[in-house]
């Protein structure tokens, strides 16, 4: 049996390209959020494949990919080394000739120079391309990829598989170039709801009535701390698709509540710093067991310093008394990891910060130092703002790792915070 | 171009089956999962696949894979609802009947029954599977796999997507089966060997003549701010093949000298948690730009707590000149991204915190506040502790977004205070 391109009508397939990931060295997340961009984009994708850094066997992907498909997308295998051989390999199974590009090796040449680096011979390696293809620029690196039709109704695009490159290098070219090849009559529209607060399966349960519609579709995401969900509609034109979200969008919204925090490329930290920014109100943190990471979660948004003024991160008692003022007492009789720490170190760290809000989390991220009363998982967390002042805890489970327990802590008291300022303006 | 099953001797392919892939849903953890211990029982594994629930799909994937691969382990697909297809498929790609077992669905019947629960009519659907076919049997749910070699030198293995219960079924039966082939003679070993200071490129220039081997066989694998090099050697016992690693191992750690920072789950901030330890010293932070990102990246780490004190976070100049006490003087004629600044910032941080060694970030992590000046990805970094006291800057490039930025500080100074440290041993 021998499925052929007239069954696959216009859809894309996925080839990741890289020894890494038959060796399990890495989790395949590329494949993952391409996979997510195409359905957003409304385009059919039936087969996902990983190959090794082999040109044979990258060769013979593409060739049975190309009687599958209509659009190819590869990531991994553009860097400089002798390893990196998927642009050759797609050269070579189309019997094409590389040409070399010199404008864009001056480019990259100046660009290396302007970093104070040596350019390596290597990179010119990465200004060669099959004739005829052509370039999609990587502004965030030495790698470009190529859009190339090497045989009618077959395009292959190549990325590179560092995920920061790749996103960077869809979003700037590929996706446009994707939206512009009219791949149907069709339009597609969607529309990302966030929420926080709420459990993947208790929010399916609620919603369970919208998730087996057609047009638009529904359907719930999970991550670590994370959970969206997915509003996708189809029409004869975009306004129309969008048309078809709208009232799914205010009716998930009316009966979810405060749960939906946002949406498409929200996060709760930058709806955090939009709060306050229009109370033009501040804050600062004092973090312990999170060690800085709630810091961070502010200061990766751009236009956090409108908000955000610093914090202290105690991780030993000796700061939190020294910097945070926690009296020993309270040290001794409750332990660090309490409500009546957590409320100190909020209160002392608004006032030393001179801040409106602030918050301040203590727990136990493990491995190690869990006790019967106190074990790993368990975090306290005080809030303390204008007439404000509270503190709570949260056991996250004895089986989460270190960096979850931290980043399961950040998204909550984020969330927590979320919630007074909403219901106070 | 076609490559035979000859050219893949004994090798095994994954194919995983669901549609919740294709659409992005969930990360494929199952692939790496077993790539790495396919790679453990030394199964060479060239090749792994997705495809959705779809009957036709399903069988032309086990098609190709049985003219390809000794050993196809599929995930997924083997559940009791209308979309779990795996089975089927797999009996209609070799012309062979279904057949039900009745003993099998007696237990099922009685397994659900004690659990409370009422059986479906669906259920009877998991006890049919190819005529011939071995089964594996599932400790953990309702879905058993099948083992089953339906032409010469193929084998097919099925296995549930539910992670908890393909690893229970894997452990238990085909790990010892897959043992109990006398698949080759030949045994793997790896070792990860990482790098920092260094560009990809520049590290496969110094070490070309190295990555052509065959056994062992050396590749770099390049993140943002992460540069590692596996080797991977075969030999007739895992021992040897150990041993055929280790004469590169020193060659090019004596090679790269100090670019080589560690291997295998070494990462800077445990290296330098360990060199520190080591030292009986301690440390604290005084970000800026990083906004906690750096504290952070220690307190990830189990035993952090043994060397790092802690940090102050001054988003705000302000707050560098109450909490850090930097002049205002200093300020105004240098401006917060400045040697003279970062300085201040670390010896401060460094005295009020009583550690040994202290470090601070301040730069233009932008999108916004560069200046011609001080462009976006300029950063200063002091770092301060026994008779020791520097500031560095670096620029990383402005074409790079602001959480890329703080990266590449954190591994930057992470990076500057381990050479200061080991040049100190």
């Amino acid at each position: 049996m021998k499925l052929s391109q007239k069954e696959y009508p216009q859809n894309a397939e996925i080839l990741c390209i890289g020894s890494e990931l038959l060796l399990g060295n890495i989790l395949n997340s590329n494949a993952q959020w391409l996979a997510e961009e195409l359905l957003a984009l409304g385009i059919n994708h039936y087969r996902q494949c990983v190959v090794g850094d082999n040109i044979n066997r990258i060769e013979e992907a593409v060739i049975e990919a190309s009687n599958r498909c209509s659009f190819l997308l590869t990531t991994g295998g553009l860097g400089p080394t002798p390893d990196d051989l998927t642009t050759e390999a797609i050269a070579r199974a189309f019997k094409t000739p590389l040409e070399g590009n010199e404008l864009l090796w001056k480019e990259i040449q100046k660009r290396i120079k302007s970093q104070g680096k040596k350019t390596a011979e290597n990179n010119k390696k990465q200004t060669f391309f099959p004739k005829g293809a052509e370039i999609i620029p990587n502004p965030k690196g030495t790698a470009p990829g190529i859009i190339w039709s090497p045989k009618p109704g077959f395009t292959v695009i190549t990325l590179p598989g560092v995920p920061s490159e790749m996103k960077t290098m869809w979003n700037a070219t590929v996706s446009k170039w994707l939206q512009g090849q009219r791949l149907s009559e069709v339009r597609f529209a969607s529309k990302v709801l966030r929420f926080a607060g709420i459990a993947e399966s208790n929010l399916a349960e609620e919603l369970s009535d919208l998730l087996n519609k057609s047009n638009p579709t529904i359907a719930p995401y999970a991550g670590m701390g994370d959970l969206k969900l997915r509003i996708t509609a189809s029409g004869a034109t975009l306004d129309e698709a969008s048309e078809l979200i709208k009232p799914y969008e205010t009716q998930i919204r009316e009966r979810m509540g405060d749960f939906c925090y946002g949406s498409d490329n929200d996060c709760l930290a930058s709806v955090v710093i939009n709060l306050l920014r229009e109370r033009k109100e501040t804050i600062s943190f004092a973090e312990s067991c999170t060690g800085g990471g709630l810091g961070n979660s502010l200061a990766s948004i751009p236009g956090a310093s409108k908000v955000f003024w610093g914090g202290v991160t105690a991780y030993q008692n000796s700061i939190k008394q020294s910097l945070l003022k926690v009296s020993s007492n309270i040290l001794e009789i409750h332990g660090a990891v309490s409500e009546e720490v957590v409320k100190e170190m909020a209160i002392n760290v608004r006032s030393s910060f001179c801040t409106d809000w602030a918050i301040s989390v203590s727990g136990v991220a493990g491995p190690n130092g869990g006790t019967k009363s106190k074990p790993v998982g368990l975090v306290h967390f005080g809030i303390v703002g204008p007439n404000h002042c509270e503190a709570t805890q949260q056991f996250f489970g004895e089986h989460l790792g270190r960096e979850e327990i931290q980043r399961l802590s950040i998204s909550y008291c984020l969330n927590q915070l979320r919630l007074i300022l909403i219901n106070r303006s």
